[in-house]
């Protein structure tokens, strides 16, 4: 058994999350009642990670839930309501918070009783937080086969085991094939400014025992030149039903040049990343974060006084340049506009 | 008057030169006599910039020679082709450095005695120094139609005033450009692992009263796709007589989404970057630096103990993605295996 860290834990009215800014130094579990903590360390990125944002927020609602005192269903759906609405407030891009909150109000809105609404939301949470587990195993067997012995794969910021429910989305075929005693080598981008990639990517990989060595973002060109590359393989925050998939910053450019390197460019993700309702980049908000986060590297400021920064934190890849998209469905293969729907089993598109 | 940093500067018998390492904290001259502190200086980055790295090298020898106690002809020459092969075997990827050793020592050759050696030396490091400065204003003065009142120009690195004589590469269009009382933005890319883009370029375009906000290296793509970009600028270590570019790491991917996003993507570099001995990427050496200055920032370790880096220091873009190179000759537009020789008055190329 591979030993992969646990990012969220649901302790029967409790919530523990890893502490992620923390890592790799520390390895800190905060455990709280509170969903407005919850909702602070998703907006301050001490929990991160698409899929783990929605689980997350989904536990958010079960610890408000949990902990409520309302005595009316009404009132109750009412607050569940306005907690849902501060919790789609912290991170505007990735898709799984919108489509895990929501299905928790959904579930609380067929109770017959303020308890029975207690029930279902907590029921619900732990629900997404399973479903997700297995959809990671599955795009993990899924993608497998995309990795060979010997191998060098790319990948950028931590779409790792810390980043959803467990194995990860991009991480999830690497665990698999090292489970099935394939070696081989995965380069991680450090991923600025917040190095997701070198502080978290390089750590889950290295505690599961997978070689990993990591490089600059701005280094993808001359590695695609001088090193072998077989594969890139990232996460997503959100991919439109036309195949634009947003994740963090760099994934565009890693695309652009495996395409020019002739390198198979994959994108995991399962499908509550996926959102039907928008078809391009103009259909749905990238982040911009405080410019703070560029400046300063713990503590110690890379710029003069006076020079301020432009920090997006995604960026958004054309389906062209995406090989496939593994998801616990299966690998959906262009046309993206024709074969989302139908790994959706949506016929109305 | 635009006030620039003068990075390097000869004073009889003594080299004073910039501490880049310490900006834009701390402005540091650091004052010798001896060529091997400069021979130091240039391998530890505190100087760097393939045109400074150039004269300062040239200087180099001229600190020998000046400071020399042999009294034979041949003696001396001996020992300055030492200092040479010491000095060329600092950094070898710019090749401003090979092109300026070889010049200082060949003009000794021609020497009728031992005083006549020294003082040919020393005049030809001071003539290098005066022509790359003159070089690069003509650099400016022909690329500054290309930033219009109003643009954004993005660059990479620092090919600023502190990488040069003056005046810079990439800059000179911008300093001319400001003197002309033109109004443009510059993104500086922020150029890990040394953030010379952050530190060394914020600082001295702020200086100089020209607006500048960085980014990550990882934000080209969402910079393409969202905010207006103009004019792709960079400098260059070395230029293949095909117009292969080799450039600090990020230039290439950069020169990938300026064609994709129809930005125009020049490279400014004086014609002692161009090696005429080199076709491809093959023909010369990609340098490879120490990991550390990957995984420590300022003291402090990005990566899990136990996790190496890949640092490769530039990477080379293909000819196909260059639509200009702007020299003190003019510009050079493809196909560059014509006119690079024809504007380097080579007719048997």
């Amino acid at each position: 058994m591979l030993s992969l860290p646990r990012t969220l834990e649901w302790r029967d009215g409790k919530l523990a999350f890893i502490d992620q800014t923390k890592l790799p130094e520390q390895l800190v579990y905060v455990e709280t009642e509170d969903w407005e903590r919850v909702a602070k360390a998703i907006k301050s990125m001490e929990i991160r990670g698409a899929p783990a944002i929605g689980v997350a927020a989904a536990y958010a609602l079960a610890l408000f839930a949990y902990h409520s005192t309302v005595d009316s269903l009404e009132r109750f759906l009412e607050e569940l309501d306005r907690v849902a609405g501060a919790l789609k407030r912290t991170r505007p891009t990735a898709v799984n918070l919108f489509w895990a909150v929501d299905r928790v109000v959904a579930a609380a809105k067929s109770a017959t009783s303020v308890d029975d609404a207690r029930r279902r939301v907590i029921e619900e949470a732990k629900r997404i937080h399973f479903e997700d587990e297995q959809a990671n195993r599955r795009i993990g067997e899924i993608g497998e086969h995309l990795i060979g012995d010997g191998d060098t794969v790319i990948t950028v910021c931590n779409a790792g085991s810390l980043a959803t429910s467990y194995w990860g989305t991009a991480t999830a075929p690497m665990y698999v094939a090292r489970e099935r005693g394939k070696k081989f080598r995965v380069i991680a981008l450090e991923t600025r400014p917040f190095l997701q990639g070198a502080r978290l990517t390089a750590w889950e990989l290295s505690q599961a025992g997978i070689e990993v060595v990591v490089a600059t973002d701005n280094s993808i060109g001359i590695l695609a030149e001088k090193e072998r590359i077989d594969l890139a393989l990232v996460g997503a925050d959100r991919i439109t039903r036309l195949g634009y998939v947003a994740n963090k910053l760099g994934t565009y450019p890693l695309a652009l040049v495996a395409r020019v390197h002739n390198i198979p460019f994959y994108v995991a993700a399962p499908t509550s990343t996926i959102d039907m309702r928008s078809a391009g980049p103009g259909d749905f908000e990238i982040e911009k974060r405080d410019p703070s986060e560029v400046l300063y590297i713990k503590g110690y400021r890379i710029a003069p006084e006076g020079v301020t920064a432009i920090y997006y934190a995604f960026d958004i890849t054309p389906p062209q340049l995406v090989t496939g998209i593994i998801t616990e469905k299966g690998i959906i293969y262009p046309p993206y506009e024709k074969n989302i729907p139908r790994t959706l089993g949506l016929s109305n598109f």
